[in-house]
């Protein structure tokens, strides 16, 4: 397993903030102007820096060792895209305790798809990503739920969501949507890599 | 070869913008809210959507078979991170050329890591992939270049880029620090994620 504790965007290896000015604030996204110092430079550097909530995706695995996808409608991108399940994690004591991430994930996992760990099933961590690095402090934390099934409730969506379609894939599906780009978030891309990667996916 | 046309956000599959005002105009992002109408849903939506200038990424493969990352200072997450080399699309002819950006991934690997593609080298695309779908319209456009060799002159950064290193990577290097959670930027995992599903690496 790898990425046992929650990130630190904050820790950035010895780099100082010097300045910085919020130029926009907003209920998901902060703009910052910011002067930084580091180790590898004499002088200081100004950066704009969106800052954005972290994220939790989780890649559900059936015993047949298919994975649930959901499709979706992505307002930003104005698509409607299969993707894993995925959602903000909104309580800031995650950077403190790793199982407030781990609980995000299963209550995306529940909510987005209607199914939930078995008893024999196991959340297996996947480490993090960022989603933009020149752009925003944003970073997801990714997990495989090997062994789920349906909760028997569906799904429990708020407002804004639309999942149309909930579907389990074979691997070899995933990869041939991969390979004729109708695979294109970075969260369900990112997921695959690491999978793998660490040798869960042939 | 897949992706060889530009993707445009603005087609959306019959999507209709009602509505729409910005919030917060800079640069490199602009932030909107927009209302949408789509086929899927009877009423309308509200979403905060940041947009920003598309990018071009660039995995840059010697005739061993390795392919060259560069280590830089990436600012909004105050890390040094190995990646591969990518940069923004600032010619907006890119949405009726494909040429421009192909032009902008060679250009950024001619700039990030001081090496071109050889007489007998080829860019090959490996289509597109959007970062944040919840929150961005932001999208790169993914390239192997297969066979570069070095163009002599080194690399031309301009003022805010650090980069600190060039090196070339086996594929086994590239699986491990994937695995130890060391390569954690979308570009590079997404680009990795493509490379595996179109059989280009094992």
């Amino acid at each position: 397993m790898i990425g046992g504790e929650p990130f630190r965007v904050e820790d950035g290896e010895g780099w100082e903030r010097v300045e910085e000015a919020t130029l926009f604030d907003h209920r998901w996204i902060r703009v910052e102007q910011a002067t930084f110092r580091t180790r590898n430079r004499s002088g200081e550097v100004t950066w704009v820096v969106s800052r954005r909530p972290a994220g939790a995706v989780v890649a559900p695995q059936l015993p047949d060792g298919s994975f649930l996808m959901i499709r979706q409608e992505r307002y930003p991108v104005q698509r409607v895209l299969w993707e894993f399940p995925a959602g903000l994690i909104d309580d800031p004591r995650f950077r403190e305790d790793f199982s407030v991430i781990e609980a995000a994930a299963l209550r995306e996992l529940e909510e987005e798809t209607g199914h939930r760990l078995l008893p024999e099933g196991r959340l297996v961590s996947l480490g993090h990503y960022f989603s933009s690095v020149g752009f925003t402090d944003e970073h997801c934390y990714l997990f495989l739920a090997q062994g789920v099934g349906p909760t028997g409730e569906g799904l429990r969506l708020d407002g804004g969501e639309n999942i149309l379609e909930v579907r389990a894939f074979p691997v070899t599906e995933i990869r041939e949507m991969i390979r004729r780009n109708e695979l294109v978030d970075a969260n369900s891309l990112v997921v695959f890599a690491r999978l793998c990667a660490l040798g869960f996916i042939a």
